[in-house]
């Protein structure tokens, strides 16, 4: 090692005072300084280390803090191209660059103010938003313990805690018996779900084990996970495969399609009714016509607070359908799952039990730190159809988790939940979940009191939809013919993109902003606003805060233009 | 609210002396315990809080601190079935079970001891080993700053240090112009590779790109990735495709076969030759037999440290073959990638930047926490075959790192990649891959030294493999004939078996086991220890003690009956 490299790691590496005697040593003590290295392996033992340590621990928690206290970040102070631009350099140093305080020092004063203050109250853009405080300390311990799940070797006791709460929240949302829990919570050869990363990854399990269902080994064909898609189409005598789902579902169910080389177009959207709920008759319709066509059908989605609109699909009607003609039901409840927790509202999920897999995020309503994603079964065998096993891991008969799941190496984030739910209770988690709902339902009220404002979505969860449509204008779209409400609505669009911008550069408040094919009508697709109200310090008075800012940009930039365009349109009008 | 849930609440979601202020609240001041509970979502702000979170936080470092001294953790002091009758809680509990300190102290207490101890030197079973204490750090920052890195509008400048991260391993793999990178590292029409949770994903993203590629678009057809295999296959005239592996490569490579549609009987292994490479023979043999059927080659992945043996495949010749027959080549180099630091052992590597893809795994030897694989592409276009768009996110144009990428949600672990080499430097990290690379050369040396081991692989890297064979039956071995051989392997395989396991149950130390087939003789597999060196504390000295304990286990329970067996294997070769 050389006397540079070496000194960098004496400056980088130690806590405490032993980076201060490391400097004294002399070139015959290089011996001395690996072990020094190897001693950064392990959590430093005397009080002075311990004293740095919690110094380093404070500077993140508090550091932290203060940014998190003062913006939300998506300001445009620094534009992304400008920000780009600081970050090009692509050599890894040969010596160290920076001793650990100063790295952290740097995220805390350079990275951060240029991140996203997702746990801002203003922040109501998006499902990824604050989440309790002591969710950081469990991910530490999670970080710290540094267990992978993959199998039993390296995890023991965490593999076996990972069962149990995937039972708990396999029993949230199936309901089963006590005696059927007994039997599988710790069963080695079953599984009642699997964690993933994310929600994307929980809906591409589900449809895995759906496709690998729907082609299941029959008369010497091995099942398509062995033989492929071509020939299970083949031993099938169809010509290929679909899943269907309202077209509010999310992206990761067409990206399902392509990646289990079922092709995304084969993902069939299907009609929503005025309330964006997928519409029964169009269900209907289209399983008539897949089967009619000969295909095959891999699952039907259903949705649970979908992405954009938070609208609940009638899953009891849904699954009867899917009984009725055996197909595979897949519920995508990743934003929608949690409610089950709130006495209050969890009828809203009703019939969510009858699905064959369902999909709950972590990171959205259980409020958890990223990469928590979950998918659960009712047939606790049914993972089967999905399992690998090899020589150095994953053994038969093992509780090796990795057997049965997407991923393979995996942290320990189940710990996370298991912890959380000990601290909060189902109804710790109702408060917030009740609260999300509720204040959203005011902010609706709010919004339909506003003369400059239009409500365009709203659900029985937390999302909702709206855009900036003045009093005038709305009136020329009740009474506008076809053509005329197009033209208008392009108008609408091209303000509420600016306004949303506007907003967001300002750095104040952050509300994101989709496209949206209202109903059956023939306008197409309009810009709205779309809000997801989950921090609990989010209240009716910030969301009026947020509005007013939104009138104000309107008023200040298009007051005066819309006006004269009113006139112009209403000459449009008047020529038609 | 009710009054015990709010009293509840009072009791384990809030830090210091307002724990207790709150007590006094009666009930007309539930509204206030409302206003609290939106407290335990940002940091706290009081001194007498401050310190009450540092005693969590130091409860955590330095409570798993003093297990982690202990002992391995593998010890079957509690089995697991012991174990698991411990984790069959099923319900949710309705209202908070413990406080945030208890449900610390119970993981510090009750968990972590039956946790495994991955941390200890004497832990050389698998690639999951000890971590630099920072990294904790650099966790809990990613967990504080919750970052979702499918988006700009919720990382912002994280999303853009993750491509300069990613440019920055693409640059030590691909070893391109500065200009190349000058053009592509913050380009948001390209990537130069993708984070994903682990190697698994890695190696499915890579060879999601790879069959995309192979069945791009043509004459009306619009690529596999919309119209599914079935159509794939019509569209080229063909029947099947494959992906050819040697017969170590990683599970994962026949997982991706399954969920692709592919097929995992379409993984074909290819024979090893006596160091454990791909054979290149029975490469090109397989490459014109597929050819011959009209089948389509996916891909041929090379792999760079093979899990069990830690060999490196031929790379500089598999790339030429694949380059002459115009395959995809992906290297899976979850394990090896990171020797690409050492000036010293680097070499070892030639030819990797001639792979299409490349995958490494950050939780191996960059030593980083769980959750931190990487797939890297020569070309930064190529993943275009597996974009993803939506209106809500992942916009054209946009930043968004959603757009080409497996998983949705993601956490931003790349800024703990970034950090940590910022921290080490690339020469600190070439010490300890250069420790394991030498430190697994004196243990084969010492297995070589030892009458009753025998070393059954090394590789140019920090894996090794090797049994207890005493003496007289490695003559025997050498004299005997296939069916004798046979015989005593299944002895041996035995008494390694259980050598293994007492070892694992004493708790001391930890080794995992395979099974091998070694080069193309017909003794089918054997049974060996497995050992990865990873640690920067396991030395020769800890690696003679873990011999010696091996060495005594076998003389109390295997030596008086080996030598009697040994007799009556005598005889048995006598009858033959």
């Amino acid at each position: 090692m050389s006397n540079t490299l070496s000194a960098s790691l004496r400056g980088s590496l130690f806590y405490g005072k032993e980076k201060f005697k490391m400097n004294k040593y002399t070139k015959t003590e290089l011996v001395a300084n690996w072990q020094s290295l190897m001693r950064t392996f392990i959590k430093p033992e005397d009080d002075a280390s311990r004293l740095v340590l919690i110094k380093y621990m404070e500077q993140i928690s508090f550091g932290l803090h203060e940014f998190l206290g003062k913006h939300v970040g998506i300001t445009e102070d620094v534009g992304l191209k400008d920000l780009s631009s600081r970050f090009k350099n692509t050599l890894i140093s040969k010596n160290p660059e920076k001793k650990l305080t100063d790295v952290i020092t740097e995220i805390v004063e350079d990275i951060a103010p240029h991140a996203v203050n997702v746990a801002s109250p203003y922040f109501i853009g998006h499902m990824t938003s604050a989440i309790p405080f002591f969710m950081v300390h469990l991910k530490t311990i999670v970080a710290a313990l540094n267990q992978n799940v993959v199998k039993i070797e390296t995890s023991k006791v965490v593999s076996i805690l990972e069962k149990q709460i995937l039972a708990k929240i396999h029993r949230l949302v199936y309901k089963k018996s006590s005696d059927f829990y007994e039997r599988y919570v710790q069963n080695i050869r079953t599984t009642l779900g699997c964690f993933v990363e994310d929600g994307t990854l929980a809906n591409i399990t589900a449809l895995w084990v759906a496709r690998n269902r729907l082609f299941a080994p029959k008369n010497g064909f091995t099942g398509v996970e062995q033989e492929g898609i071509q020939a299970a189409c083949s031993a099938y005598n169809i010509n290929r495969c679909v899943v269907i789902v309202s077209r509010l579902g999310h992206y990761s169910i067409k990206k399902a399609g392509g990646l289990l080389g079922i092709g995304n177009q084969n993902v069939i959207a299907v009609d929503i009714d005025a309330d964006n709920r997928m519409d029964l008759d169009c269900l209907k319709k289209t399983i008539r016509e897949i089967k009619h066509d000969g295909a095959g059908i891999v699952a039907v989605v259903g949705i649970a607070g979908t992405t954009e609109t938070g609208a609940i699909d009638p899953l009891p009607q849904i699954g009867a359908l899917c009984s009725e003609n055996k197909i595979y039901f897949h519920v995508d409840a990743a934003l929608g799952g949690p409610t089950l927790m709130s006495e209050k509202y969890s009828h809203f999920l009703e019939g969510i039990d009858i699905a064959d897999s369902v999909t709950i995020d972590g990171h959205k309503q259980f409020y958890m730190p990223m990469s928590c994603g979950m998918v659960f079964f009712k047939d606790p065998s049914i993972m089967d159809a999905v399992k690998y096993h090899a020589n150095y891991v994953n053994r038969f008969g093992s509780v090796d988790l990795g057997i049965k799941s997407l991923a393979g190496s995996r942290e320990a984030n189940s710990l996370i939940l298991d912890s959380a739910l000990k601290i909060m209770g189902s109804q710790g988690y109702a408060l917030l979940i009740e609260h999300g709902i509720e204040t959203t339902r005011m902010f609706a009220e709010e919004i339909e009191r506003r003369d400059n404002f239009q409500l365009i979505t709203r659900s029985d969860l937390n999302i909702l939809t709206y855009r900036i449509c003045p009093f005038d204008i709305k009136r020329r779209l009740a009474e506008g013919n076809p053509e005329q409400i197009c033209i208008i609505n392009k108008e609408l669009n091209k303000i509420n993109r600016v306004v949303q911008r506007l907003q967001r550069e300002a750095g104040k408040s952050f509300v994101s902003r989709t496209k949206l094919r209202t109903g059956s009508k023939p306008e197409k697709e309009i810009v709205v606003f779309r809000c997801v109200i989950m921090n609990p310090m989010t209240d009716i008075k910030i969301l009026n805060e947020i509005l007013d800012e939104q009138e104000e940009i309107y008023k200040s930039n298009f007051d005066e233009l819309v006006k004269s365009r009113f006139c112009s349109l209403h000459d449009h009008f008047g020529r038609n």
